[in-house]
């Protein structure tokens, strides 16, 4: 398998975190988004919507969505297991992930985009051609991720994990989210969400977030 | 079963049909989200992000989010499979389906959200409280809109389905999205998209569209 990847972003290090915690290994390509990289015609044959990450397996199958990625590696290796084990604990943590990508991520990269100056005319991510940043709407998303430290400092008062007691995808993609809205967004968790604080300083010392 | 629902938003809808699909009864209680009644103290005791739909289970178990209630559905009623059957068509119906939130949905609701009248301080969905809603951010998600019938009309083209061959939650998600953004949002599917019109003629006709 390969894995086309960039450093940078948060959404391919959720597939880096996902597979190191399953201790599966992959060849990585990387792609620099900011140079633009992704937007390359020798890329876009790959992947004609210009995003990372990207799987190409073994037999040149495709798989050039985040969670589908995790999805499949699921698939192929059960443990531990990171979408939950029966039907309950599969739609809560489901439920738990998307509330990270919807409440969370969308906000931190609706901050970020709209103000970092190089993509001041790529506002919306991959091949969506000349697109401008709102300036606007990096503020509303700097609001949302603030709102979103609150709500989640509260659902992690006495719980472990953020779909429980068990780590799972949804604590994956907080994960990569609060460190891209605390680095390329500047979002930093408030220093009064010290259950935030807590759960994000023991998955930082997992092996898994090193990758 | 309990599914708080409203019939004027696109996120219910899909999970009624992916019910209907499956055969599966449920009660409905309806929440109108003009008037708000989903900001009311007694929807935030059930769901506190103030989003529809909502389904609770006879044991009280509440599962808040569209892709997580048909995540359950599909375990507790696996015939017929809407989320695939095995790795490949599970990563590839999951990386389909959300393709058609991303950049669809969130476009089309873009585009309705920030340009409806009763939304000027409800730009965000939910239990956000006063946002604003950014004019430019309603363009921005109508050209958005109009990319993605184009990319669906290529990628429809010899396919009879959204992910392949097979019904899935991805032409689901699809249906829901384009009925949404042709009526709230105003961006009806365009004449030259005959791949487009082809797929939603078919799809609207199966009974499950009526749901």
């Amino acid at each position: 398998m390969k894995l086309y990847d960039s450093t940078m972003a948060p959404n391919p290090r959720r597939v880096r975190v996902f597979m190191a915690e399953k201790g599966v290994d992959c060849e990585n390509i990387q792609v620099d988004i900011i140079k633009g990289e992704n937007l390359d015609e020798s890329f876009l044959s790959i992947n004609p919507r210009g995003l990372l990450p990207t799987l190409v397996l073994d037999d040149g199958t495709v798989i050039d969505e985040t969670v589908a990625i995790c999805r499949y590696i699921e698939e192929t290796h059960p443990e531990p297991p990171l979408l939950g084990s029966d039907a309950i604990s599969k739609a809560h943590i489901e439920a738990r992930q998307r509330h990270m990508e919807f409440d969370g991520l969308l906000a931190a990269a609706d901050a970020f985009r709209n103000s970092f100056p190089g993509f001041s005319s790529r506002g919306l991510a991959g091949n969506a051609g000349s697109v401008d940043a709102i300036p606007a709407l990096a503020e509303r998303g700097k609001n949302a991720m603030l709102r979103f430290y609150e709500s989640l400092d509260t659902a992690l008062n006495g719980s472990a994990f953020i779909a429980g007691e068990t780590f799972s995808i949804a604590d994956i993609t907080a994960l990569c989210t609060i460190d891209f809205a605390a680095g390329a967004a500047r979002v930093p968790i408030p220093d009064h969400c010290s259950n935030v604080q807590r759960w994000h300083a023991e998955v930082s010392a997992r092996p898994s977030a090193e990758a």
